[in-house]
């Protein structure tokens, strides 16, 4: 089994990611998709004046601070998503399901409502927001769904124990969902072809990392978003998830060419 | 088993409908929800300056003129009200499950492209509509769903042959599930308590209509969208179930009562 998460980055071509989705499950594989929504949802926002406000922690992690309506816009905004990738998926004859992880209890998250941020230089606690951590995966509706022929086509929400829907790294729902359902590789689709050596060279990504070594990569090679993706690679790792492949997405068959090697290779 | 349609419109107490549906659980009884979206669309579309446009057409039956802007507002808006009542119910220790007719090819749709409408006394013809006729229900993913303990919880977009999403009326929808599914009642909410014989006194309510008097009802009685809830409920009836209540969703323990008599019983 595997776990595709597709990035929704620009640049992403979804529809050779769709094409070779349909090339993958023709040959026999199982496939599972999970998929993000922030530029979606900051496109939303400021269609609906309430542009996305992001945040900055004590330890120089950047996130999108999410209020009451930004979390609805979210919501809509992966909903959105979610919808168009499932209908072009049964277009080509896929028989997709769409969920979140709110359906069924899918990702059960301790929800973060406090962060502290630094603003020019102060230190400051924002309150409100609707973002969480993953505890736990209940994976028998997703089960249920393949056992019944259908490819679950998952959206990046976790909901809390009260009910509360939540705003979680797709990268790092993709790899505890990949864990728990036991697959044996995620592919993790963006708009770089790996973890680059030299950011200003694409073409410079680094073909294997150990699981040895990740954590050298996390803290000294990757940037931004790529750091991420390696956190959530340690994780799904962690989890039983036997090599995790970040690769790029903006290509022709990019399934197909990460399995063959093409991308940045992680091995449990 | 038992489908419930939720109105969108404006007085229905979701909270109560959501207490009420915790109760019947509660009892024993296997729920299925249906829940519309057209108010919160309009109200989507009024914040995204796309205001709905409402046709008549030469029979002089009113719709939304569904382009391609209104679909993805409608997708989106319908897509948080399921999130939202998903949330809800997982609140309450019912483990929902949110889904839409795209999910599995619940509701295969022919799609009605082209609409005949009459503006300022003169015909016209609108291309470009996504509204949908239901063709076919596939309920295997709803099934599966059930048998592993969850409720579905669906919102009201069917698929067309090629993939495309479209909008279709959700009482009608309602009907087609729960005929399917050979549920055994249908009871359909909104804020009316029932067909009332005299629109100016609410609690005019007509209590009982047999199969032989509903097409009577429906040319003679009913009025405006109370017209459509009686055609779905002789399409609910016409496959197979057995009674259809309408009946107010403004009150406490709607369902409940619904149950014991309190609106509109048409039976089959």
């Amino acid at each position: 089994m595997l776990v595709v998460k597709i990035g929704g980055a620009s640049g992403v071509n979804i529809n050779s990611i769709i094409a070779d989705i349909a090339n993958q499950t023709e040959s026999g594989e199982k496939l599972i998709i999970v998929h993000g929504g922030s530029e979606r949802a900051t496109e939303l926002g400021e269609q609906l004046g309430h542009p996305p406000r992001f945040v900055t922690s004590a330890s120089g992690h950047i996130s999108r601070y999410t209020d009451k309506r930004t979390l609805e816009i979210f919501l809509m905004a992966t909903g959105l998503l979610n919808r168009r990738l499932v209908g072009q998926l049964q277009r080509l004859g896929i028989n997709a399901f769409g969920l979140s992880g709110l359906d069924g209890r899918l990702f059960l998250a301790e929800r973060k409502s406090t962060i502290r941020i630094v603003e020019n230089g102060k230190r400051k606690i924002l309150r409100d927001d609707y973002t969480g951590r993953i505890e736990n995966v209940n994976i028998e509706a997703v089960r249920a769904l393949q056992d019944t022929g259908h490819m679950p086509v998952v959206a990046p929400i976790a909901i809390s124990d009260t009910g509360e829907a939540l705003n979680v790294d797709g990268d790092r729902a993709a790899a505890h969902l990949a864990g728990t359902i036991k697959a044996d590789k995620l592919v993790i689709l963006s708009n770089v072809s790996g973890l680059l050596s030299d950011l200003t060279d694409p073409n410079s990504y680094i073909p294997n990392i150990s699981a040895h070594d990740i954590d050298d990569a996390i803290n000294n090679i990757a940037r931004g978003r790529m750091k991420r993706k390696l956190i959530a690679a340690r994780e799904a790792l962690d989890a039983g998830v036997k090599q995790v492949i970040v690769a790029n997405g903006k290509i022709e068959q990019p399934i197909t060419k990460a399995l063959k090697g093409e991308g940045t290779l992680i091995n449990g």
